[in-house]
């Protein structure tokens, strides 16, 4: 008896049926599913293709590999299986198999049909495995088709153990024709036209680029400087022309309205704000050490504070038509980026009406970073700023804004970006049950001393330094620092923008969106052998971080605000 | 050599001065500072004058006592301190003393000349105990006169322990003749007229009146019943005539104007807000279980979800004339209560102009609770709401409103009402480097099953109900049960104002002023004999409780939001 599971944060629902392949729902094509990605592990179904393996035989490696795979958005895995066996239904090597056309592939793109794709001139089956896919039915969109373009987006996939997994599925070859065709179609790399990077940067996925400084460089700097501000793409930088440029908003009783770079520059005023940017994903790492999570690796330095110029969201809104008209329905803002997948589907999430609308809010179509036009990386020419709001909200390379009555559909608005109780699993995860992450929790991290240094007792102190932010506008108002794992607290020193003797004024109650950079001298304590230090910030709402990061724990290792903890020796 | 200490946190400063006795500096008359109020404790002062009983002496004992003092607004206190020595510097009760006129009493008002006070027709120099008073400088309001009519107001001060420090500094007795005026005068109890109340209601303070209902009625009804509705008075409920009272607005060009109670409920539009009021020491009880804090012992009921009805405070400052003008400069709006202490003074406090101004902020000027007109207990007439901010910015018995350009400067805006780092004691704090409380942190805390209660093996699951909330109309979103101190994790489902079926649409975001209650049946698991129910709420910005308390524990015993905790076992 198979149980079909049910996956509830697909808007494509995997029928339940015991007798046939899997199904989307109601028989919609697969390229309507195209934006609709979920994860769905652990389904059990059975297919009675010619192609019978079944999710059984595959339990006990999937188990481990799911759980260290990472979803379709390209992001980086350990995968921890360096030795896994073959899998045992893979079909042997010695057997002669039949070749295919493309033509004939190209007619397995159903789950009616099965879902054929073709790797490296191979024809693979994978009907059963896109119900466990990590990326979801994103892998959909390849049905019929070549692999390459994908793995090249997502160049995760491009580890030996995915092309094992892989290999359990083959069912033909390619015939050498159209192996040619294909080889040709492959040299072209979606991330060939990259951006150069400063060679510091600590690089967690090169394709899309991911990566952060060095954490010690963070407090050297109050605005963190532009060729060291973490980078978070999840596709390749698109190529924009600023003369073509064009920003769409649409949505109002107007249409769709178009505004040249130009026009953003010359015809609003020019805001500037200083706002730290912080991926939800931040410290990502502190909580895969308690148990695999998805995503990339972050260390803590996925954050940055800069200073934004552009015009104002709100002005450009009215100034297309916004009126009492709009505002009786519309919720939601969303924002489309120019950078694409292979479909052409762009990066897209959306943001709360009121956070765009407020005077408050601060929310920016910033052409400016630190004085200067936008990096490559950072969004050129235009990105929205969204003070207070995780990094994936604040898109890069803006194509689109528009005014809705709902949220994004997109994938990272409604099944990426949401955080779950640390009981919640791949087979109970319902993404439908979770708020989109807006605002981010008080965070803060240790950048000095560094983890498993050595402290000389001879001085006496420790001077401790590191950051600490809060999410919508709270200003953090106190940090305390422990080096004794939490038994006593001391209290550290903040730093603004201002100088010691001229702090800058405290922003008003709500629009507090910059970081605070905090140091403090700490004595030895007697004796000690091993100093564990601790910081924890507090911020104006008075919420504080959580002890420890287990409690916090999700499967898509997001909001790690746990208290930070870094171990040095006293010698 | 003594070293004098500079109680930062007042305004009036102690100078130090080895040879003179304690001085106000620049000789600011007594009475001028009858509003300024710190607590400077341990302090190290000498007084060459008649009484020198030194701090050194006192140290061990104040120490003890100190710590379990409760300030001066009327808070209750465990003193803890049942058996304790005489105060070696008292003088014997044998010595033969002067007697005293009140007239001469009298002259003794000032630290220049010492402060006198009379009680029970004794006569006592306590020109040493001002400094190290629990209570702050507020003690010097009763300067050369009778400490009785402080004592009703403050009724903690009506304790064996108390009177035994007093006794230390009996320096005469006061005349017969003296003493009959006296007594003449102390009939009068201020708290005489307070309302009758719920009998319920577990008290934590007589007098002034503060009480909690039992935790397990809370979540009975997802709107608290107003006679139910814990009850926090810094003072004697005032007696307002409706016919009578009047509203003033201050810190307008138009000068001060007076509101009548009708003028309110018709010339301006009626809304309602259903908000949870959160006293900012709900659970101070978890707190002085790590270490003694000062403050009312609050269980974690004094936290309640009501219907407030009222004229939008918005509404009513545009009216008055607020503008540009005014809004080029102001920055608080400082309410004052008709509750009065015996000089005179009201309850005060402020909060950002912004909240008050804007249209999402849902600050009322509130004339009903619950559909009714509002019990005298909960601010008759007129109390203002601030939704998503500490009981205590929610001034009852509205009296006034000042627009202004800084914070209210009263006790209950600059020196409670503050948190401070588990590191800082009475020694250290600075309640200047503390931003008043003002929105509240996530919260939640279990009503069943009841702590040191029995669960049945054979019921197989155990049910468990709370409440959850957050300040700054962050959306509770996700409630986290365990039953193993916090190894696992169940997710507990939300009960909002609507049914099962019809949820209540979800409020807009940043304005969720009402709690969750919560509720979920979790297997007992096998063999378990004791289960430690623990909950943790996550709100809309993904702030999460603190795991345990000590991290979090601060000298007033406020902010208490750590998990909560509660130990049954199983039979």
């Amino acid at each position: 008896m198979h149980r079909l599971r049910h996956c509830r944060g697909l808007a494509c629902v995997f029928s339940p049926s015991a007798q046939s392949a899997l199904k989307l729902k109601n028989n919609i094509p697969l390229a309507s599913c195209s934006g609709l990605v979920s994860y769905c592990w652990g389904s059990r179904s059975s297919h009675q293709g010619q192609s019978s393996y079944y999710y059984s035989s595959w339990r006990p490696r999937l188990r481990y590999v799911l759980m260290s795979l990472v979803a379709g958005t390209g992001a980086v895995v350990a995968y921890g299986l360096h030795q896994s066996e073959r899998a045992a239904a893979a079909v042997p090597q010695t057997v002669s198999l039949p070749v295919y056309t493309q033509e004939e592939v190209m007619k397995h793109c159903s789950l009616d049909k099965g879902i054929w794709v073709t790797y490296n001139g191979d024809v693979y089956d994978i009907t059963d495995f896109v119900a466990i896919h990590p990326g979801g039915n994103r892998i959909l969109l390849a049905a019929g088709g070549a692999l390459e373009p994908f793995w090249s987006l997502y160049a995760v996939h491009r580890q030996e153990h995915v092309q094992e997994i892989l290999s359990g599925y083959k069912v033909g070859v390619l015939q050498a024709e159209d192996c040619k065709k294909q080889e040709a179609a492959n040299l072209v790399d979606p991330y060939s036209t990259d951006p150069p990077r400063h060679p510091a940067l600590i690089v967690n996925s090169l394709k899309p680029f991911n990566a952060e400084p060095p954490p010690g460089l963070l407090t050297d700097s109050y605005i963190t400087p532009s060729a060291l501000f973490f980078t978070r793409n999840h596709l390749p930088v698109p190529q924009v022309d600023p003369n073509k440029y064009r920003l769409k908003i649409e949505g109002l009783p107007s249409g769709t309205m178009s505004l040249t770079l130009n026009t953003l520059k010359s015809n609003f005023p020019k805001y500037t704000v200083i706002a730290t940017i912080q991926c939800a994903g931040n410290r990502r790492s502190d909580m895969s050490k308690v148990k695999p999570v998805k995503g990339l690796n972050w260390g803590f330095a996925a954050i940055g504070n800069a200073t934004w110029s552009g015009a104002r969201l709100r002005d450009v809104l009215y100034h297309c038509g916004f009126g009492p008209e709009v505002a009786a329905k519309a919720r939601h803002v969303q924002f489309e980026g120019l950078d694409c997948d292979v479909t052409g589907m762009p990066y897209g999430v959306s943001i709360p009406l009121n956070k765009a609308l407020s005077e408050e809010g601060d929310v920016l179509l910033a052409y400016e970073m630190n004085g200067e036009e936008l990096p490559a990386d950072h969004g050129y020419p235009v990105r929205v700023i969204v003070p207070g709001v995780a990094g994936a909200r604040n898109v890069k390379w803006l194509g689109k804004v528009v005014i809705s009555e709902v949220e994004s559909e997109c994938h990272w608005q409604q099944n990426d970006y949401k955080g779950f109780s640390p009981g919640t699993n791949w087979d109970t995860v319902d993404y439908k049950s979770a708020p989109a992450i807006q605002e981010l929790p008080v965070q803060s991290a240790i950048t000095q001393p560094v983890d498993g240094s050595l402290v000389d007792r001879r001085m006496e102190e420790v001077n401790v330094k590191g950051y600490a932010w809060s999410g919508g506008g709270r200003e953090v108002v106190r940090v305390d620092v422990s080096v004794d794992g939490g038994k006593t607290w001391h209290v550290a020193k903040l730093r603004d923008n201002g100088e010691d003797e001229f702090p800058a004024p405290s922003p008003q109650p709500g629009r507090a969106w910059a970081w605070k950079l905090w140091e403090i001298a700490i004595p030895l304590p007697e004796g000690a052998e091993v100093l564990e230090v601790v910081c924890k910030a507090v911020d104006s709402s008075y919420n504080t971080q959580p002890d420890s990061v287990p409690p916090i724990w999700n499967l898509r290792g997001v909001l790690c605000n746990a208290w930070h903890r870094v171990k040095v020796k006293v010698n």
